[in-house]
């Protein structure tokens, strides 16, 4: 822990964050165990023992002592460094945030999360969105409740508080321009792509089968390659791909198709990013809100900036195919380098988000976002959510969506309550693209360590720039610090038409 | 959790207890992956998380509001039945222990414990007990003081205060005549087993090697025969084997040699039956005190009970070992059914306690409870306890010991301030045999399923006689009402003449 500040205020407000911070870690090595270990007959111990945890640090953080201490602290705030003062300026965001919404409410909203969930697979699996549909309009209630809750306590409009408990500072006014701008760019751009990829040869898929100890050992040799720290951390399975864990134990997991090795090979890379943030995060300030990762599209921009603005380009695929023929004993045309770079940069209208490109990607996102938000403001109803979602797919994609388990049903966010959080994967794979360029730039050995399988500048580039700020900054203070820009989607279309046009 | 009792304080106390239980669960699922799946580097972390989980578990234990409650809840016992009499009983015992010991002596004996640890990891490499003497002089100080402070609350001598935290109601005057009569009965029926052994063809080690994918599997198809429930438990390995986990998610481990099975598998079964009784705990009284595992020496009678009692009996071996060489293939004459059951009864004289057969294992044990009988009421100085310890084990056991790692060295309880936890090992092998005379006099169809390798009527005998019982009744009560007699010795000395000697 740090030095004490002679703030005696702050002094226990770190005391008792430390504490609400160990009691997070447990909950979030349970919750990896739960997904990677757990027999199913442990599930009703675990959801107590998680909602009990939680409630020990809504306890902690919403006491009446502590909202003392955090006023006392700030009467004094000049005695405070520059990390301490952003310290206590997230735990006054966090402590506001919470005592927002009281006890019952907390409640009932878990309750109707948990009931609408649970409709929500069943109906994922009809492809029936009528057996969720009154759930989700009483939910959506409940988070327009909270959304109103809490922006009267931060002056926030409601989307704007949802969205900042994911992206701290984000505000939709902020995203509409460069959202337009994308939903103006994409689609003919990907009009563009699709003619120019007709032209070439197409993309052979290797043949398997790829056993899953092979696959392991190849993901493994990557990750050391892009700087993971294997004595804190570790690579297992768990049906949706995660990063999860503490910064000093971070566990990241997978699942493996052996028919396909590229697909989970790209997960483990993508998965990289996010772990090596969490391991690089400034061990100074462990345990203390300040020391924690920035946000949810900071988050998304290390796993996108090492996946697609590294892993999925030329240089690095003319390094990693070999590694890949060589671990398969794989040969003949599917092989060749310049196939599985095909492979990788193969761009299809699709209609399931986590399998999309990334150009079709932000599509997807953006039609999330312009139906959150609608709903958020009363006016879309949620009876008219699968009408909405077909028509505006078909606008910004141009398929027609054949049924709602391929449309409005695929996502879990907002069946668990999660408004606001989907801009953050756009936002972040814009500023993956920002950072990367800027990297690039101020240090040329990145790019050149890139083609030989050399990670060092990199990372240590982004230990420097990002990993080790920890929330010293708000996300849009950091990009513009780094990249003297505030964030915008030029580099990001730079970065699509140079790959996909060659332009 | 059960219905409202009507009495308002009592029923506060479950709340309180049950979020008590669950912090401690969360501890033990973070324990198990400590020691199965962290890496080296999150160690630190982990140490942190655990202290924290236990200080909030101390901090509620130890509250003047529980204390108020308590008292409450005492004043209207009346109105309790008996489960919930039981359950008020044992929160009662608990908070007494612990607010018994001050939070700074708590501190100060956690720091002690694990500094005389770590020296004494040392000491043991280098086989030198100077190199942890005098840790160890000052932290049983410490350990005399916890002693004197925990019998003053409970009105017990201080060996007992420190006996009664691993095995409730256990006395040491209750222990002391069983005890002496193991020690003069043990050292010359084991030279009648040795003179007998010695008569018989010498027992031969099947050659491996085995692999351990397979020993797991075979590990596997035992646990199941035996009843472990898959769908609540894993298995796993780890350095040292143990049984943990939460009554509907129970982790087993094993550590695997592929140069003997033999071990391996045994070892597996012991934790089997530890698994059982913790599956099989009153399901209505989860999270609850009651409805906790009755001590140490009833959880170490289910285990040597699995292990002792059945698995290395004749009848399962007869069994079990055509299964043996299924699995791996084995031919010639030390995969003889009769050379398998040898391999399972040799009996030897050694210096190490965990490596030690059921002749030998209880003489290593009074060895111990009696030095450290004596080191409590200051009748043995530490700087003597080499001397002490090579003097005991001569006159018990008959050999010389040659150096402190095979001596006072080899263990980790009094070095971890552990005092009051060896005499529930063999408490627990005397107990393993009273209840399984009385299951095999009470429901003939539990010898003749062994036989068949069917653990049914035996598991269900269990559950009812023990496992679902919880903390009902004190230890002695539950053997006096299910074997119609307290503890004895001689249902373990016949059953150690009737296996080793055939009488």
């Amino acid at each position: 822990m740090p030095d004490a500040s002679g703030n005696t205020a702050y002094d226990s407000l770190e005391a008792r964050f430390r504490r609400i911070a160990l009691v997070g870690e447990a909950g979030a090595v349970l919750h990896w165990d739960y997904a990677t270990q757990m027999p199913e007959g442990g599930a009703e111990s675990r959801a107590d023992q998680l909602a009990e945890l939680q409630a020990i640090s809504h306890t902690l953080l919403t006491s009446v002592e502590t909202e003392d201490q955090i006023a006392a602290a700030q009467d004094s705030a000049a005695s405070l460094d520059e990390w301490q003062a952003a310290n206590l300026r997230e735990m006054s965001r966090r402590v506001r945030r919470a005592r927002a919404l009281d006890e019952a409410f907390v409640t009932k909203f878990a309750k109707a999360c948990s009931a609408t969930e649970q409709a929500w697979r069943r109906a994922r699996a009809e492809s029936d969105f009528a057996v969720v549909g009154t759930l989700l309009a009483e939910l959506t209630e409940l988070v327009r409740e909270k959304a109103v809750r809490i922006g009267e306590v931060l002056a926030l409009d409601p989307y704007d508080a949802l969205l900042d408990a994911y992206e701290p500072g984000g505000r939709a006014a902020k995203i509409d321009p460069v959202f337009d701008d994308l939903a103006k760019f994409l689609p003919p751009f990907l009009e563009e792509v699709l003619a120019h990829q007709a032209k070439e040869p197409a993309a052979l898929a290797p043949k398997g089968p790829f056993p899953e100890a092979t696959q392991r050992d190849l993901g493994v040799k990557f990750m050391e390659i892009l700087g993971f720290d294997f004595s804190r951390g570790r690579i297992d399975v768990s049906h949706h791909p995660f990063c999860g864990g503490v910064p000093d134990d971070v566990r990241i997991t997978t699942r493996y198709d052996e028919d396909d090795f590229t697909s989970a090979l790209m997960g483990v890379l993508h998965e990289t990013g996010h772990a090596l943030y969490s391991q690089g995060l400034p061990a100074d300030w462990r345990l203390q809100p300040v020391g924690d990762a920035l946000g949810m599209s900071i988050h998304e921009s290390q796993s996108l900036l090492m996946e697609m603005q590294v892993c999925r380009s030329r240089a690095f695929l003319a390094f990693a195919a070999p590694v890949m023929r060589e671990t398969f004993g794989g040969k003949g045309p599917a092989w060749e380098t310049d196939n599985l770079i095909r492979l990788y940069h193969k761009v299809e209208r699709s209609f399931i988000r986590v399998d999309a490109d990334e150009i079709t990607y932000p599509l997807h996102i953006i039609l999330r976002y312009r139906l959150e938000r609608a709903i958020l403001a009363g006016d879309l109803q949620i009876k008219d959510l699968p009408t909405a979602w077909n028509d505006t797919f078909k606008s910004l994609i141009g398929l027609d969506v054949p049924d709602d388990a391929n449309g409005c049903l695929q996502d879990i966010h907002w069946f668990d309550g999660a408004f606001g959080y989907f801009p953050t994967y756009t936002l972040g794979a814009m500023t993956a693209a920002q950072l990367y360029q800027a990297a690039k730039s101020q240090d040329a050995a990145i790019p050149s360590g890139i083609e030989k399988g050399d990670f060092a500048p990199l990372l240590a580039w982004l230990r420097e720039n990002v990993h080790s700020l920890g929330r010293r900054l708000p996300a849009t203070d950091l990009l513009t610090e780094t990249t003297g820009r505030p964030l915008e989607a030029a580099p990001f279309k730079n970065h699509l038409r140079a790959r996909y046009l060659g332009v």
